[in-house]
């Protein structure tokens, strides 16, 4: 059995230490009798990533030849903005996902520490690993201290968010102000902060991961970007661009697709837009990122099973086909 | 608009003069607004396989790049063996896939041509193109015959099956007198005739490729097979080194997965079996497959609509991986 200490270094996920070991050896348990024939079998054979014996790769990062990734595939909570906890597992465990960014419908920030406990156990229990908590849009010093004691209390070492405040012309627009105290706090709290770019809807309040680049500056390099590679193509951006330029601020990435490269652009199932996934995930394997690759579905949010299905498919065969 | 001549050659798809024109235009204008938006956006600049104003080039198969394959995806009929023809196309539909291998459960062996026209109507109105009959077990000459009739009347110049008869043992066996009709015929009625091996179930009943390659011997090159990959490395066959050591023969393929490589496998998603699918495709690549690769989906096969998203999804995966 690995120890708590072993599950947390091989997986890398860093869930601090609010999570009982229980729960969390439950998650790892499920681990092993999840995912897909391959892993199965070539597990034990391969020692994945983290090498020896009792070595743990989640079984959806291990492809047909047995190769583990240095990144996973998982969901970003707002997919399931429309479903309650149970049935967000439940469509998770119909796609194979282990990995979940938490929102707060799902996990309120006041939660007790008990409701963190049974999130933890209900998640657990799915073969789920809640990794981080976000995007979490804040407007005051106040308000993002205590995010981060909530990702604390959470047990995540990663905190999406947006920092902002009211422009003159009444819309909220990026902060400066809460960007630097961000990159005082990570270290305070040795928990990465992550802004979320949002595309050209708001173009004041990070459109893109440049302008959240421009804010970071020269910050501790635990803040950095959620980038959201289907916001950053709607505002005009290249997305692979964007992974080759930035990849030591990339701290998570909502993976989607659009329509369109404009404003006009909507969601879509990730085969059918126009985002190039096949020179994104290679561009991801040639910076080695470590992260998680987050599916934000934003099409059919009331039945989006269907083309989670489809997405998450697709990615997991262009991260087969370039491993 | 194109015609129908330009509409078939383009697609290579051959459907032949039994179906009216008007119902095959409808199906070419179905291609021109389903699929994905990089097919919609690449069209006009790539121009396709047809090349030059007003090339037919279905959405599915127009990668990231705006590259045509050369082969397509499709469904095989069988994957809906529980679902009248609304509901497949439907389904169908969904999943953005537009060609269909005609299972006689969808279409009796004893249609007349009113129904066979309303058959191809109601497929053209989905956008979805049958582009062959099969599998049909047959076990006699006559039999065999009426089935070139039924294909022929039908429209579709490709016809797989399974040509048998009873053993001492009392069970089914190849038979090597229908192949060698069925290498006449294929010339009688210029339509291909390809052989769908079942894998370790039926071990004297095509088992794999190679048994019905050793009866196909010379015959004439319209005698081929349907390599299904899933039933070929159950009976402990590689699919990929059948491709590569048989292509002039394979007319057909059926895509799945499975658990194992032996008989105790059984289908799975796409993503999660034991068929290396990048190799596999990039096999297709290197002998220049013209065909269909259809999907035959049998887990769940009551409920299939989620794994055949998430399959088709992976497919696309590796193929715009891998062009």
């Amino acid at each position: 059995m690995l120890t708590r200490r072993s599950f947390f270094k091989q997986t890398g996920l860093g869930v601090a230490a609010t999570v009982t070991p229980a729960l969390l050896a439950g998650a790892a348990a499920n681990f092993a009798f999840t995912g897909n024939a391959n892993a199965a079998g070539n597990g034990a054979a391969t020692g994945g990533a983290g090498s020896g014996s009792g070595a743990l790769v989640p079984a959806q990062i291990v492809g047909a030849k047995g190769v583990a990734d240095s990144f996973r595939l998982g969901a970003a909570g707002y997919t399931f903005v429309h479903f309650k906890l149970e049935k967000t597992l439940e469509m998770l465990r119909r796609v194979d996902v282990h990995y979940l960014c938490i929102k707060d419908f799902h996990l309120p920030l006041n939660s007790a520490p008990e409701q963190i406990e049974a999130f933890h156990a209900r998640c657990a229990a799915a073969g789920v690993t809640g990794y981080a908590v976000g995007p979490i849009y804040v407007d005051s010093e106040k308000k993002l201290r205590a995010n981060f004691e909530y990702a604390k209390r959470v047990g995540v070492k990663l905190l999406v968010g947006v920092p902002c405040e009211i422009g003159p012309n009444k819309k909220r627009r990026a902060s400066a102000k809460l960007v630097k105290l961000a990159g005082k706090l990570v270290a305070d709290y040795d928990i990465r902060y992550a802004i979320h770019n949002h595309g050209p809807d708001m173009p004041e309040l990070f459109p893109n991961a440049e302008s959240g680049i421009e804010l970071i500056g020269d910050a501790d390099p635990r803040l950095g970007l959620c980038l959201d590679i289907g916001h950053e193509l709607r505002d005009g951006r290249d997305p692979v661009a964007a992974v080759l330029k930035y990849a030591p601020r990339i701290h998570d990435i909502h993976i989607k697709n659009v329509t369109a490269a404009s404003k006009a652009g909507r969601g879509i199932e990730l085969p059918r837009g126009k985002i190039d996934f096949p020179a994104f995930v290679r561009a991801l394997r040639k910076v080695g990122y470590t992260g998680v690759c987050s599916l934000e579905y934003e099409k059919d949010m009331k039945d989006p099973l269907l083309g989670i299905a489809e997405s998450i498919g697709y990615f997991r065969g262009v991260m087969d086909a370039t491993r």
